[in-house]
Formats: C-alpha cells, structure tokens, sequence
C-alpha cells in the first residue's frame, strides 16, 4: 500500500480530523508542513490541490482532495476492512445514522464551536482583538446543540449508536480544543452534561486521539 | 416499495434539496406538510424525530432520520441503480469527488448562501430587520466561493466531474433564492461569471428541479 500523503500542521482543526481517521483505519501516512504563519496555503503550487487555500489537503495513489470530513469518508470507505472496521458502519442503515450526526457536528456543531476555538484559543495568540458579542452568541448556540446531544448520549453509548463512529470523531478536533485551551465557562459546557461529559471522556481516551494531541505538540519539520 | 415521507415545507432550502434528490431518484414520497409559522417544527411530536426542531425529517420502512444531506446520500446508496444512477457515483474515485464538492457546497458555499438568502428573501416577508453588514460581508465571502466554481467549471461540465451529480444537486435550493429572489447584485454574482451562469442554466433547468420549484408554488395542503 503507498503511503498517503496530509498536508497542513496538526494544529488544524481540520488536519487533525483527517489523521485521527487514518490512525483509527491503520492506514500509513505522511504528513507534509504547510507554514500557514508563512501562506503557504496561499502560494499557487497549494493552490492547484486545494482551490480555496485551505488544509488539509491529500493525496492518495489516484487521487487528490480536499475537505476533511470528505477525505474521512474516502479513508473509511476504501479500507473498509482494515483497522477500526465499524469506523463508517457495517451496513445501510448503520451508515445513515452516522451519516445523520456526522452532519449535525458539521452544520450544528461546528458553526458555534469553531467560532469559540477562533475567538477564545486562536485570535489571543494571533494577537486578534476578541468580539465577545460573538463569543457570548456561540456559547449558547453551542449550549443548545449540547442539551440535544445530552438527550441522545442518555439513550445511545455514542452518537450513532453503539459503536464509535466517524460522527464522535468529527467532533474531537473542536472540542479538544474549547476543553483545555479556552475559559471555564465554555469547558463547563460539556463538564456540567453527565452524558456528554461522559461521552467526551470515552471518545478522548482513544488511542488514535492520543497520538493525534502529540502531534499537536511535537514542532513542524524543517522546511525540505 | 413503500413510499417514504418527507416532513417540512418546500419553500425550505432543505426540504426542497431532498425532493429533488428523490425526484432524480424516482422514489415516490409522500410530503407531509409542518406549519413552522406555528411552531409545528418545534412541537414535542416532531422534536422525537427532529431533535433540533428544523426540517426536514425523512422517514423510510426501517429508519428515521434528519439533516438533508445525510438523507440525500441514504436515498442515492439505497437506491443506487433507481433514477439517476451516477448521481452518487459509479466507484470509489468518482464518489470521492462527488463528496469532496459535497462538503464544498456545505462549508464553504452554504455559510454566506443562507446568510443572504435570510437577510434578502426570508426577512423582508417576515418584517425583520436586515442586517446591512452581514449582507456585505458574505457578498464578498459567497464571490470569493463562486471564484472558486468558476475556475473549476471552466475545466469540468459539472463540480464533481461530466455528469451531474448529488454535489451540483446541493446547491440548487440557496441558489433559486439568490438568483431570483434576493437583488440585482446578488444574482450578478452568478450571471457575471460566465461558467457558472452556464452551469446554473444546466443544473436549474433538470425536470427534477423544475418540478420542486413548481411544489415551492403550491399552497400547502390544509391540516389532516
């Protein structure tokens, strides 16, 4: 099997999505620096792969794309039976309700959490001015997404179902972060639901996420 | 084949999305109407199969679900070889790019389309106010997306490759708005990129969607 190739740091929200998938399904890769602090993701050679100068972006034998949770997909999809198999469900209707809270996290979830992450752990160490109209918006919009989640987390182990899914590990990159790089009040959204704090606790705890928050912290390499 | 119901108004963006997904399908459905303007969407009833409280909710013989793109992408698998049978894809690459202009439509052409759609077309007939900067500001961010579009349809008939597909299928409900509905400048946006006028005039001219548009017309039936 050839090795893939993930471009963008794993500090990304959206390139630690994508290595968290492949760790899960055991598949090899190689993850390539873009200095973002640099635009690099701006320069016309990371223009041709990913149009809308975003990361990640990814190459495989015969193809190139873009999108995380789309790359998470193809990932699951083509090695469906390779390492974590139950990843993408195992049939039809599995694969619905995965698919179902895999858009809730993007349409629901992540507006709200994304825009906090930016506000509370980005824009302080980009020296940005904080908008704490915005800020105070998103904790409740993100609060209300939360009670919907704890109802389901009371009635299901994970958001899909019995199983971790593709849908509970779209939503690590976000919340690793308003957990342990914001303010108590926005970790307190998840602590204070014994459901969700519970899920959140089983769905950090995994290996693949483990090693994903070390790549988080180890340094990007020299440049080649 | 039992008929599969569809619950919410056709004038929603999201609603009329999974009509068309099932009219290119040909899956017969039946619409069942939800009164938002009386807060049906938000009823104890609906909420125990749309937790959110928004529409549309879909039901089949063995699942019930919300969120239009997951149903969209459970009605094209269940039913890959009824209809439309390239509309999700023919193998692995192809489903690939199809999700990849998927996800597109859904991160980044979505957030500034059903911004402008609210603050042009739904707010002026429910007498809210509309927010001036919050139209300007995704002006320019939906511009920038349909850069983007026009680059890409200028090397491919469609998004995902020469047929049309579930990610061209996507964009049709927020574009009916922009182009017909909201003000001169915003359907300039697409009219004045030549590649995406073209492919507008494609995808807006399938008999599925015109059949949608015509539901959009109807009044809604009168409560069972």
């Amino acid at each position: 099997m050839a090795t893939v190739k993930v471009y963008g740091p794993p500090m990304s929200t959206a390139v630690s999505r994508v290595l968290a998938c492949l760790i899960e399904k055991d598949v090899d890769f190689q993850l390539i620096n873009v200095d973002m602090s640099k635009g690099q993701h701006k320069s016309p050679d990371f223009l041709k792969i990913q149009p809308f100068g975003q990361v990640p972006a990814f190459q495989d034998e015969n193809i190139t794309l873009f999108e995380s949770r789309a790359i998470c997909r193809y990932v699951a999809e083509k090695h469906a039976r390779r390492g974590n198999n139950g990843l993408f469900g195992n049939n039809l209707l599995e694969k619905a309700s995965i698919e179902q809270w895999l858009e809730a996290e993007s349409q629901s979830f992540n507006p709200p959490s994304a825009s906090l992450v930016f506000q509370l752990a980005f824009a302080p160490r980009m020296k940005l001015k904080q908008d704490h109209g915005v800020i105070t918006q998103n904790k409740e919009k993100l609060g209300k997404v939360l009670d919907v989640y704890e109802s389901r987390l009371g009635k299901s182990r994970y958001l899909a179902g019995p199983e971790f899914s593709l849908a509970d590990l779209s939503h690590l990159p976000n919340t690793q972060y308003l957990v342990f790089n914001t303010d108590a009040e926005t970790a307190g959204l998840f602590k204070s639901r014994k459901n969700v704090n519970r899920w959140w606790g089983e769905i950090s705890g995994r290996k693949s996420w483990k090693k994903v928050v070390e790549m988080q912290k180890t340094p990007p390499p020299p440049p080649a």
